[in-house]
């Protein structure tokens, strides 16, 4: 892991860009720390640079209250080198919406899975290196949309101990068993008004999950309208499991 | 309204048993207050005695974020006069129940829709009388089960500010236009896994209400089992609409 670029924000907080081999990532750490901060993974669509200006809201919050954050790009997203099959997967979602038609499984299975296949090792790769700082301990969280990778990284990376899930991205139902696997808390958060969300979809996986602690927070606002309180909740939330 | 007991609790909340007319009530007030205090009424599916040992912690919590809290006791409920129609309804469902079948629309309006009629105007009378105190002042907010009661209150009553309903009680599709009126801030609480349920019940419910800020959190835990940490989040939720 290389550090290419740093500085601080406003509130004091320290931003650096990194690239673990070929993929890039940013990490934020407070200011000055007494102490190593458990570390939480902000999951997004893809495309870093599209994504920062909500990417360094949320880690700000994290920092805030009391973590690190960091997060790294997705396969195929953003400057890394296209993935043929997932802009064909993306091309042929984005026919089946604009003709009015249903999402098959078979799309979301074909824009999902390698997706999920590639980025859950990359992230704990990407683990393994930040964690072997000294300003930075597990357990970690994960946080974010894309919950097909929460999913996956819920049940195969031992030092996941909690996950906050924006509901609302295609899970191909070939994924509930391994929901159902998932034994660690979850706080999912769904927004209801969301017209460009599978609501059921969303209702069922909470279902599948198997973690005896498991949270659904629905709100009104729209996919980006997320209530401010709700950034207090989830702060609640990690501090509950992460400390 | 007359005051017919009173005494403190350890925490030193002020507990004030009353009546108004017939019915029987409960008052719980800060021990010493500098100022009036926003009023919570506290909703129970009837029997004041049966039902004391949990609203008392209830009352306890809302005291402790800065509120008063106030119950009285369902028509037909606990010591007052029993209602014929209520109870063989109660039966029918009861029935039903236990022979695995169906509960009806039917069954459920004959159960809800008498005790709405009769309960609310008791809790706008209980209001008037409570909130002619110095030591009590609206809006006012609503925090309780039996929430076909709690949607009819939001509807024709103007002190009400905001309410927490605790879903799983029944409700009937008839009241579902009422439910689209509502425009206050609503925090609705489901237990996922409350086997004597109706999830599917509970989730359109949520879907119709007019409210623009409207928030679900659903947890495990079985019927009575709702996580403490959610007594935090509802304390949060009524500091932001009655202060």
């Amino acid at each position: 892991m290389h550090f290419t670029a740093e500085q601080r924000l406003d509130d004091g907080v320290l931003e650096r860009e990194f690239t673990l081999g070929e993929i890039p990532g940013i990490l934020w750490t407070p200011g000055s720390a007494p102490a190593p901060a458990p570390l939480i993974l902000l999951g997004h669509p893809g495309g870093l640079r599209r994504m920062y200006p909500r990417l360094v809201v949320r880690a700000q919050n994290c920092v805030a209250a009391g973590f690190a954050a960091a997060t790294i790009e997705l396969p195929g997203g953003g400057e890394r080198p296209r993935r043929a099959d997932l802009d064909e997967a993306r091309a042929d979602l984005h026919r089946a919406l604009a003709a009015g038609q249903p999402v098959t499984d078979e799309i979301v299975e074909r824009l999902v899975l390698p997706l999920v296949d590639q980025a859950v090792p990359e992230l704990r790769a990407t683990l393994d290196a930040l964690l072997a700082r000294p300003e930075l301990r597990g357990p970690v969280a994960y946080a974010g949309g894309v919950i097909a990778i929460g999913v996956r990284l819920a049940v195969v990376e031992p030092r996941l101990a909690a996950a906050v899930l924006f509901a609302g991205s295609y899970v191909p139902r070939v994924m509930f068993a391994e929901a159902r696997q998932v034994t660690i808390p979850l706080h999912v958060l769904l927004q209801w008004d969301d017209e460009g969300n599978d609501r059921q979809l969303a209702l069922d996986l909470f279902d599948a999950f198997g973690s005896a602690e498991k949270t659904l927070h629905a709100n009104m606002g729209g996919h980006t309208g997320i209530p401010h309180f709700e950034g207090d909740a989830v702060s609640r939330f990690f501090a509950r499991h992460l400390r």
